[in-house]
């Protein structure tokens, strides 16, 4: 329970303005000079006084705070994207309410129902799970990256089928002769998805088998581990692959060296995504990078456009490039 | 603006319920049968009733939400401790609200004005910054990671003077003759001069140098790429590098080998953290590894103690452990 002894009338006395100047001040309505917003803020400071908050709330029926659902931060393309969401939306004067899925579609709905109770102005989704009926349901507006959640719900995204071509093609013009994909299990509905399709169109274009491994995205590295050693074991002949994610290429790469082959003189590889932490920490990676900054920098653009209730611009696709590392 | 069409008695009809009873199960107060409160959520899905949870949190003078206040969420460590610190705290009925300083005291200053303003219940901090003055004026809970704030507030840390030896004691039994250590600059309110300090008294009983290169948490990569560069020019000798965090570990031995030193052959390096993304994208980094999701879980117990209002238990310093890897 908070005590609440200080009152508007006390900080009104001592920074020496009308109670209604101190009230203009919180809620940042009419027009203040700094002076005076210094002065209040002051005699603010100096009393301790807390301005009840969720009161204001109550009254501007508006939150302030925007809701990321999205499926762990602890990945470096979402942690990236949502540190970026984070300072988009700071310099419009929203706060974050973090919603980590942890791709459990059962956790998504749980959020959606406390964040669509009016605790958030809007969201920004990209969870993994599929078909959240509350989605479609909501007046809140909604601003997707990387996932199609709805007709009604504009979808920022990098050109994913540019992206697939350019790995594709890096990857034949390397000359190798039996490449390989991996991707999330057919049917999860996202734009990665388009990934995949430019891989096949290209292998089928030239009469070559298309394959494509599928693997969880929330799946334990020594999971993921085992699928790559399986594939290794498969398809002995493999030597190229276009793994949709850097995290999966790394893994890729780890189980490929163990295994006795060299990268890239007998293996090539191709990641997707190009975040700073793999940057960092895997420069070496061959990659197709997004512009996650650029992605999330349209997508608080959208949401603020749907929450000022104009109409939007529908989806956004971005450009991708490939960046030159060594394993391909 | 929110419409408010539905009412709660609209629910209790439909439920077959009292509004008593509607009200029970949205404030999740009283004993109730499953089944009672599965008709009453069914109800409010069927008539799409959001109810006004602004209000109600007024009623209840509480939030659950729980501000956190790091530097950003794109770097490994902090990456994974707000990944699981989001868990604990949804496990325990909490939200979070992300508060992302990007090493900016004003950020972290206003971030804190707004957070003590009555919109968290609590807050768990790791900021870099120095002496912000709010965190000492506030009543309420708050609990740090791995910083000094202040001697009211609680640290949650991992064992840095530990981890500071076993570092040292590494690249010592492995024949390292000139030892160079790097962490953030002296005067940083940090457990991590605690690992400076472990090196410099291993250094100073063996009447070696100790020599430390100071690398801010926020400069860029290129930034960090000059002073590792420099640290070059200006040891030659150096056989071996005690990193204080993975990231540097990274780029000193990708600036090494551009200058064609071999790792572990001539150069010896260990780092700090052992995050789950480092083990996945640089799994060859020999590293000490902080207990980072018991880190996350200890700092959510010391909270919700002082949440209660409970006496806590006071700071905790948890066990760490070296993780071979090759590189030294």
């Amino acid at each position: 329970m908070k005590k609440q002894a200080v009152k508007l009338e006390d900080v009104a006395a001592v920074a020496g303005v009308s109670k209604t100047t101190v009230s203009r001040v919180l809620n940042h309505r009419g027009y203040l000079s700094q002076a005076t917003i210094d002065k209040v803020h002051q005699a603010m400071q100096e009393l301790h006084y807390r301005p009840n908050v969720i009161a204001r709330q109550l009254f501007q029926q508006k939150t302030n705070l925007i809701g990321l659902v999205f499926p762990t931060v602890d990945n470096p393309f979402f942690a990236q994207l949502e540190a970026q969401l984070d300072q988009e939306l700071y310099r419009r004067g929203y706060r974050v309410l973090m919603g980590n899925s942890q791709n459990n579609p059962e956790r998504e709905e749980a959020y959606l129902r406390q964040l669509l109770n009016g605790q958030v102005d809007g969201l920004i989704v990209g969870a993994h799970n599929e078909g959240i009926k509350q989605y479609r349901d909501t007046q809140l507006p909604v601003v997707s990256i990387e996932r199609w959640v709805s007709k009604d719900i504009p979808v920022v995204a990098a050109d994913n089928y540019a992206g697939g071509k350019m790995a594709t093609q890096r990857l034949l013009d390397d000359g190798c002769q039996h490449i390989i994909h991996t991707n999330y299990p057919h049917g999860l509905p996202s734009p990665n998805l388009e990934r995949r399709r430019a891989y096949e169109e290209m292998m089928q274009a030239r009469h070559r088998p298309a394959i494509t491994y599928e693997v969880n995205f929330d799946s334990t590295d020594e999971e993921k581990r085992a699928i790559f050693n399986r594939l290794f074991t498969e398809h002995p002949e493999v030597d190229g692959i276009f793994a949709d994610n850097d995290t999966n290429a790394s893994l890729i790469i780890q189980v490929a060296r163990k295994r006795g082959r060299h990268i890239p003189h007998d293996l090539k590889v191709v990641g997707f995504d190009g975040a700073n932490m793999t940057r960092t920490l895997l420069p070496e990676l061959t990659t197709v990078q997004q512009p996650i900054d650029e992605m999330a920098k349209r997508a608080v653009d959208l949401l603020q456009q749907r929450i000022a209730g104009g109409q939007t611009t529908g989806s956004v696709q971005l450009p991708v490039q490939l960046i030159d590392g060594g394993t391909a």
